[in-house]
């Protein structure tokens, strides 16, 4: 099933995705109650909004081997975990802003986990039964801003930083999807979730032994080999099997 | 004024503290329009919780000089920023819990500037409009797990490693603040926000140039010089000038 946010007269509403056309739900999917409605709206007639409104986004440096070998460092032995700011949450078809023109912002394609409920020292075993489901990220970096810190907040928590969307899919085995991101059309990254280092099970583990996650908590999986620059002008477009694909637009100053 | 977020019968309230009674406020604070009530509580007949739940914590690395010198690091050009999961906070009274016995896990006593609205690019010269107050944290540090992962989230974000409160206090000079850790009486950090690197006015412009910060947001301003190990069985005194002194008892496995 693929959820989906969106707005329709600047109102905000919850709704299922089935072929082109959006059955509007009464509330929140993540509340877990909310029901199909009589009312359908054609997909072209709505504005998708990111599917979630994360409280927390916690994201995995470093989790495919051979992005590990093109930034040139090491293999991390467990899950590497920082915080973005949600505040940087875009969706489908909206500007990814480049604010500084002499810096170089890259692009990374990276599987979304979407959390449905209250998470804490959840087992690998159990983890994927806290998952509502997958949608696709794309943890635009800064990496003069990445190399400066050292700490990776700022790099990737700007404004319009991570577009996000365009449906959670609720069915899903997390750890054999095909993964692609191409700009202006042309393949950039392509790779599979079963390269993942740390898989979707162990992320969860790890990253539930020390916080709690809610309801609307994003972990980013990390990102395959191929990144590379954005500039103004370009068109992203992330595809994840299953799920769908997120088209984002670049603008600068 | 004093503001604090208190229980007494397992109800949630909020209120102002005036010497050691509390006036109870009809509603949070956080929305701007509480009003006093007529109920008042001895301060001794409530149980304080940590004066906001945070949606974000950003925290500050290496903002005081001696501290950034006894860590062997160059001291950061700009505020060093990185996040923690508001999900590690406690209140006054309770318990910090060091689930690993072989590591070394550091009090860190800071500032803690409290957002009162939400701000986005602000710049120095209106940043304290958009604070509602002030209080203590003690930013709870895994030494092993932070030289391990490089990024500090995980080392940082361990339930019950962020102490808060005991109230928030809304008329401050935030820049000229005597701060003081105690470790079972025994005064161990003792210094003052005016040797802060980067002042409150200037953390809140580069913060919010990057983020948008929300009603009850958190950012910690950084330690002082003097961290040091917890053990099991200390008793964790923080006091900050004008806000007053928060308490924290400390167990381990």
């Amino acid at each position: 099933m693929k959820y989906v946010r969106f707005s329709t007269n600047d109102e905000v509403k919850y709704g299922v995705l089935d072929g082109d056309q959006v059955h509007q739900l009464d509330g929140d999917f993540l509340n877990g109650e909310a029901k199909k409605t009589d009312t359908v709206f054609p997909l072209c007639e709505v504005k998708l909004l990111p599917p979630v409104k994360p409280g927390k986004i916690i994201a995995i440096g470093l989790n495919y081997a051979l992005h590990a070998e093109e930034s040139g460092k090491p293999l991390p032995e467990e899950p590497m975990i920082f915080m973005v700011s949600p505040s940087a949450v875009v969706g489908e078809g909206e500007e990814v802003f480049l604010p500084y023109l002499d810096h170089r912002i890259d692009y990374e394609a990276e599987l979304a986990v979407v959390i449905g409920k209250t998470a804490n020292k959840v087992s690998k075993e159990d983890a994927l039964s806290y998952v509502i489901g997958y949608t696709c990220c794309n943890d635009v970096s800064d990496r003069d801003l990445q190399k400066k810190d050292g700490q990776f907040t700022r790099a990737k928590s700007f404004s319009t930083y991570k577009p996000l969307g365009p449906v959670i899919e609720t069915d899903l085995n997390p750890n054999n999807l095909e993964i692609k991101l191409s700009i202006n059309g042309e393949v950039r990254q392509h790779s599979n979730t079963n390269d993942l280092i740390h898989d979707v099970e162990s992320l969860i583990e790890t990253v539930t032994e020390v916080m709690t996650l809610e309801p609307g908590d994003i972990i980013i999986t990390g990102t395959p080999s191929g990144v590379g620059p954005l500039k103004s002008g370009d068109e992203i477009k992330l595809e994840i099997e299953g799920i769908g694909t997120l088209t984002n637009y670049v603008i600068a100053n």
